[in-house]
């Protein structure tokens, strides 16, 4: 059988050198685990404006459609502020999402033990944190129509972006959630602005629809955004799965990873419906954005693009067994003091690079 | 010449009891500070729709239109739950702020240092905060058209709403914001989600466009909103004034509030244009909601309600002095260590119950 397949996608800012830590230990798990990927490797975002003139070449894009995963560094940087909105680096990984139909971005945080001094939140609010939020990714005010900058009548402007939602996109996304709840602690909150916006009415009675004919047996409770993000900054323990729409869920979601106090520790996975051979479409990425100011000094920390392979070899091949072994070892790296600039604390430990970090997690692999 | 005159809106839950004790502090201003103010009361939200079945009567509407400032309690409650989108107490609340055009919104994120110990976040991340977020609030996707429930093409619902802003919408919050910089610390931050939203696109430009021909003085960046999330967890002390769109301001707001860690000290302010007496429209209300669960007990905390009080005679009544004595007095008896249920920490405290904080606030005043 061939072996499954991985496009891997570095991008611009630490993208690159974080993905060359992530591509070690994926050959890693090929040499002493017997996991064989077909990699193969492509530009997108700046990156890839700079060379074809727009963030995401058709060839790349038809390629992330055949693959069984994708692996994506980080995409954006101030020397792209000044290109039209339509070539931002930004829209190369929107329109992955979009014509992926990756709805379900699937962004976990968890606060780690060795780190949980690092928080600006107390000890005791986000020790042993470990929450879900799934986040709608295909739809919403990302994508609606009509959208654009155009004159108004009184000689100035108006910008318009479009919020919509249909049925079947919010129940697909919270059945997604429902699904992860029941592997988990058995909990849904879903988020919208039901109070204010039509479609957030839409939203809840949806989610509400797939709790009573589809999942009566997890406990589902609804929640004001503006309510949500007060009580993820509270206490954010009270929560277990997260399900909020593509906008809230971008803004929910950060702030909750910021919870953790370690932001260069968090992956994502963006998953989409089964395709021939029953995996589900995939993307996955590190939480972190492309860090321009750090970038090409070897300063990044990898592991949250590291952990970002992990969530594929659960989501994407089913190997849930191997992607525990590499979070316990991430675990017990960050319990023995290493440490990349970004993770330094008052306490100290040991620092690293880049690929010190890499070659930390290899040698305990 | 005339008294002020000033329209008090008790609305739901916690509001009555918590604006007995502001009606109380007024009565102080009148009797010992020669401040009189012509003081009539109406209803707003669910207390509205029990009685005349709209959440804000027209003629409610038309006094709010005529007074130098409206002071209001909360609207909501689960018992509304149920009732149609366009009469849900949160109704009431939005006419009144489209209706009288209050497009400038004025939330500070202040931590008190009595109540510093708190708040959910480490003391030295938030000790001293003092933040004032301008949320534009009369536009956006509140108010943008179309919007409503509709049938899809297949056979399923679609929620539509509209974000739509205006250059004019946009120079005229953005001014107010630099205002307040120029008597604060000198610092703008404006939020938005340009990298993926054309009206954030106008916002930022339009927002640097007001910077630059009529603010060159004040310093000005701009983040992307859900960066702003996640600075505002990690170092909220980075910002002095934060201005962004409705929906932003509303979940930034709260995040921001909830950082100080005592939600039921913080006011805010809604203002317009000025009138024709050079006053400008305002409302006040506290930033708390209507805490069904705990309406007619005596242990709401009216202190966001007096606060907004305060702001009242700083913003529409040209008394900063009396502004501030009424806050400084806040704080000695937070200082004396009297506290409302939802104030009480492991420290201890005097309790109190809500008459039992205004009491304590009439004897330090
Ligand atoms: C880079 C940007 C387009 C993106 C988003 O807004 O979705 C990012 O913030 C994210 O959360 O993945
Ligand atoms: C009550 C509700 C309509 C309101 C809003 O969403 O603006 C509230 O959350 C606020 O922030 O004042």
């Amino acid at each position: 059988m061939a072996n499954p397949s991985l496009l891997i996608l570095p991008g611009d800012g630490i993208g690159p050198e974080v993905m060359t830590e992530v591509r070690r230990v994926i050959d890693w798990f090929g040499a002493k685990r017997g996991l064989n990927f077909d990699v193969s490797e492509d530009l997108v975002g700046g990156a890839a404006y700079d060379k074809y003139g727009t963030p995401l070449h058709d060839d790349t894009m038809a390629k992330a459609q055949e693959v069984d995963a994708v692996l994506l560094g980080a995409v954006g940087g101030p020397k792209y502020d000044v290109l039209d909105f339509s070539v931002k680096p930004e829209r190369g990984l929107l329109r992955l999402r979009k014509e992926m139909d990756l709805y379900a971005n699937l962004r976990p945080a968890q606060c780690f033990d060795a780190l949980a001094d690092f928080s600006s939140l107390k000890k005791d609010v986000v020790a042993g944190l470990d929450i879900m939020i799934v986040r709608e990714l295909t739809s919403g005010i990302y994508f609606g129509e009509p959208r654009g900058i155009y004159p108004d009548n009184e000689g100035g402007r108006v910008g318009v972006n479009t919020q919509r939602y249909t049925t079947d996109e919010i129940r697909r996304v919270a059945r997604s959630a429902f699904e992860l709840a029941k592997r988990r602690n058995n909990k849904v909150c879903s988020m919208e602005k039901a109070n204010v916006m039509e479609s957030g009415v839409l939203w809840r009675e949806e989610v509400q629809w797939v709790h009573d004919n589809e999942y009566p047996e997890v406990e589902l409770s609804h929640m004001y955004a503006d309510n949500g993000a007060m009580q993820l900054v509270r206490n954010p323990k009270q929560f277990d799965v997260i399900v909020t729409d593509n906008l809230f869920g971008d803004i929910l979601s950060d702030c909750a990873a910021m919870l953790t106090g370690s932001l260069g520790m968090l992956p994502s996975a963006s998953l989409g419906a089964p395709m021939a051979n029953g995996r589900p479409k995939a993307l996955y990425e590190p939480v972190h954005g492309s860090a321009p100011d750090i970038a090409g000094q070897g300063k990044a920390n990898p592991i949250a693009c590291i952990l970002s392979f992990a969530m594929a070899l659960r989501y994407s091949f089913d190997r849930g067994d191997e992607a525990a072994r590499l979070e316990a070892t991430v675990e017990k790296v960050l319990a023995d003091g290493v440490r990349t600039a970004d993770l330094m604390g008052p306490e100290g430990g040991v620092p690293v690079s880049t690929s010190g970090m890499g070659d930390a997690i290899l040698a305990a692999l």
